[in-house]
């Protein structure tokens, strides 16, 4: 155990320092988000280790395994990739938890603390390895695989470490309890509170932010004492097949079974993740995907806690703005950012047919919309600007979206499409955002734009009023869910009915942003990721209520 | 606000020692548990206002109703009641919730807790009248029904107020976001985080402790900014229907609408509980019964998040003692309490074929069952002081376990149960305990002690050894649940044993209590009752994770 007091040493002023961090809610990370951070030579050293993976047989050793699993993934950008993952076997990955399992619940909060930051030390080392990784799978621009694959993810991950430990030491380990009996002696007794994980979890990970969607549940799981299988996307497998290795690298030197953590890889559509969820061992799930098998994994994992997050149609109320070219060039960064391709980017502008009130006078819809629209020309005029901020289409069901939006098939565009040539990755599949105009009021096109539609396709919707787009938000996130929800108004009076409208349908709000913060961004240790409040997921990251109920306490009292 | 206002100040200390106590699980308790500590006249008081109701209708003034419900309630002491409920519609009542909700989720944490302290003020100041009235429907003793109904169910109401209080207070209302941009100007956001209710809760009270496992989930729904729909067992109307009044008065004082707790009684097996379980507006539900409703709950109110206390077999490990009469006595009176009928009652005595260990040299098994009995007849001698100690028997179900235990059906007889007359009541029903033999290796002795036998039957199960007693503890509580485990042993070694059984399994160990403390007791903000971990409960009485959810937050954030 010299090994684990060592790393309970060494990462303690982190701890601490995050455990503050939780309660101000002010910015903090300990992982720079600048790759230049990460010192000389990195970066060339991440690029020749990720090159080393491709088309190699990816070795997870010490997992049971029963032979190889090819190619799953294929890049957005065109790279080959063509590389191989252990093939398990779901009742042999859970037999090697169970065994795995004792020690690790019968260590401290402190020591598993300890040993997952210095897995997420280990990760935050290999970021530039993570950010091409990342990029490769998920389609994301270099930038943004960094920081949101990288850095982001890892903070993500250390704020459910915290919360877990602040959880699981909320009760003294030992206690005295001394009741009076007037005259006669006090009846005394001596109590311990022992911290007993749930069992095995499951986190079954998603194409799009495979990290920064994972490490949440990943690392609240494991920090709390339950062995973790990591159900990768069949097309975003490399970056959590590093992460497990990096994690059972981890646990192995501080004296743990590996195979607390273990990579359950599968073809698409094999089902491996539904015999897991079914499964008596598993006893919690974290999931981000889609609406269907995340209702399908509420109403069926039933003896598992279940934590998903769903699809969601996000929306913009614009009323009226004091920084007119603020709100379009934040908006159009929010629509262009990754390809629309984010959980929380918005899907649906509200705009008032009458049109609005800014600093530059009155605009009507159709100014607003033309303004976005050349505000959104205007950044992604330039191709490689364009790539840089865009990535890479994801799969070929984004691709579709956004040729069925080109095709009028969603309604009248404002913006068309447009194809970005990449100079850097000549086989990347790149594309601008579609911009569409349609009426609140029409049925044809409310069942189009209340529905999600994943990607560059955004949607200008012509509404009565300030008040009607209020309404139109409120029904919209009760019926449909919604990640985030976003407001530009100057009216104090507007203002206190969007925030009333967020809080009754459990949507956080953005207000006014027109700067460098975007509507589709949330920072660890101050934000929250989704509220759990509303269709769009069913817990938030990170609060105590994603956490406190991962373990259980037993209490032991004796006579004293 | 200015009511609420005086009642945040006059609560503000209770709530501050409350939220200590929490941490340190020391002895601690605002409410007197003597009846003497309420002041002269008080107990008087309390039977005056108790005779009033006996015959009445009783009002609720405010409560949407469509008529009366008759007399569903049978003292089991032969005390006529006669009392009449307003019958109310599940759809009224919910309406109702809806109506209400909204000023009290708009209210502070603060000031909900502060009318919840209130609520239970008023509720302790009437513990005499509480105490008669959980005594004529539960059939708990005199004293005990002052206590376990009163004073220690106001504990565990208080408790789930801090807690909840503590969980909302986590995140700062509002908090500051500055992040460095190098050289450029720093992004600055203002934030605020609002608690939102998560909707109108459901707690349907049991037959036994009305108030004690119902205050629980009751206040740590309220506290939380949930309506709450009090669903009385109907055997156990009127303790739930005065704590009902109480809050519809505290609530309407305060400048709330008192339709955010109503109740909702029915007559026996009508059915209510399931029609308001299944509502979409019912987002939380709280029981204690039956494991076949509890099991039904948690697999159909998929709306709700589901809290339950269900069935559950306790056992004793009995393999050596220091203080072989303490362990008599300690377990004689454990058994007779309130005639068994406690959710943590121990119903198994595992005991070595081959005898135990004592400081009066070594006993054989007939020889602990033997003087175990005969501890049991001493305690239980005295018909006045035997029904000061068991109380009545609840309902016909119980009585017949009785009735069957003493004709043999169970196993071989070690103890007799007997009729108890009381002076008092001569219509009470009253039997002391079934002390029954049976083999923990015949099946058919297995089929009957491994099955939960509420009320007063035990089982002196024989097994080979300690080791042997310890792993079918272990099985026992991963197969059928429980809600208390016991261990007497003086063998470090064994003692260990024991102790990993139970974290394993998932259950509460009390060891070695031989004094004025039983393993069927526990005490509000030092003591867990139940863990959540095994098949008795999915919950504990009270944890962060018991509160935690019951309340999402939203995030408002504007650029600074």
């Amino acid at each position: 155990m010299a090994a684990v007091d060592e790393l309970i040493e060494r990462h303690q002023e982190t701890l601490t320092r995050a455990l503050t961090a939780l309660g101000e809610r002010d910015y903090w990370s300990p992982y720079p988000e600048f790759p230049k951070a990460y010192g000389e030579g990195a970066a060339e050293e991440g690029k020749l280790a990720f090159e080393a993976l491709l088309g190699s047989t990816f070795a997870l050793p010490g997992q049971p395994a029963t032979g190889e699993l090819e190619g799953t993934e294929a890049s957005p950008y065109g790279l080959e990739l063509d590389i191989s993952y252990p093939r398990s076997e779901v009742d042999e990955l859970l037999a090697a938890a169970r065994t795995a399992q004792g020690a690790w619940a019968a260590a401290t909060p402190a020591a598993r603390a300890a040993v997952c930051l210095e897995i997420l030390a280990r990760i935050n080392a290999r970021s530039h390895e993570m950010a091409l990784a990342v990029q490769h799978t998920t389609g994301q621009a270099a930038a943004m695989a960094f920081q949101a694959g990288g850095p982001h993810a890892q903070d993500r991950g250390l704020e459910a470490v915290a919360y877990a430990y602040a959880e699981q030491t909320k009760l003294p380990a030992e206690a005295g309890w001394t009741k009076p009996q007037g005259k006669r002696d006090p009846l005394v007794l001596r109590k311990r509170f022992v911290v007993v994980p749930r069992g095995t979890a499951l986190m079954i990970g998603c194409n799009t932010f495979p990290t920064w969607n994972g490490y949440p549940g990943l690392f609240a799981s494991l920090a709390t004492g339950n062995p973790v299988v990591v159900k990768p996307h069949p097309r975003a497998v490399l970056p959590l097949a590093l992460t497990v290795r990096i994690a059972r690298e981890v646990l192995g030197e501080a004296g743990f079974d590996p195979n607390l953590v273990t990579l359950a890889a599968e073809r698409d559509r094999e089902g491996i993740a539904k015999t897991l969820a079914l499964h008596p061992d598993v006893r919690i799930i974290d999931y981000t995907g889609s609406t269907e098998f995340g209702d399908w994994l509420e109403q069926n994992a039933k003896q598992a806690l279940v934590y998903t997050e769903k699809a969601g149609v996000n929306t913009v109320v614009i009323d009226s703005t004091d920084d007119y070219k603020g709100m379009l060039s934040n908006l159009a960064f929010a629509l262009s950012l990754y390809t629309g391709q984010m959980c929380t980017t918005p899907q649906n502008l509200l705009i008032p047919r009458g049109g609005i009130t800014t600093d530059q006078g009155p605009k009507s819809y159709d100014e607003v919309v033309a303004d976005l629209a050349r505000s959104i020309e205007g950044l992604l005029g330039d191709d490689a600007r364009a790539a840089a901020i865009l990535g890479a289409v994801v799969n070929p069901d984004v691709l579709q979206r956004s040729a069925a939006a080109a095709s009028g098939e969603y309604g009248d565009l404002a913006l068309a499409p447009r194809v970005v040539t990449s100079q850097e990755f000549p086989g990347a599949t790149i594309r601008t955002p579609a911009l569409i105009k349609v009426e609140a009021h029409k049925p044809d096109d409310r069942a189009v734009f209340l529905t999600e539609c994943f990607g560059p396709v955004f949607f200008a919707v012509a509404v009565d009023s300030a008040q009607d787009a209020v309404e139109l938000l409120r029904q919209s996130v009760i019926e449909h869910g919604a990640m985030t929800a976003t407001g530009y108004t100057t009216s104090g009076e507007v203002e206190q009915q969007l925030i009333q409208a967020c809080l009754d349908s459990g949507v956080c709000l953005s207000l006014n942003l027109t700067g460098g913060v975007y509507p589709n961004q949330t920072a660890a240790f101050s934000d929250l990721h989704g509220t759990g409040a509303n269709p769009a997921a069913n817990a938030a990251y990170t609060d105590a209520a994603f956490v406190a109920n991962r373990f259980r306490v037993v209490e032991i009292r004796h006579q004293a």
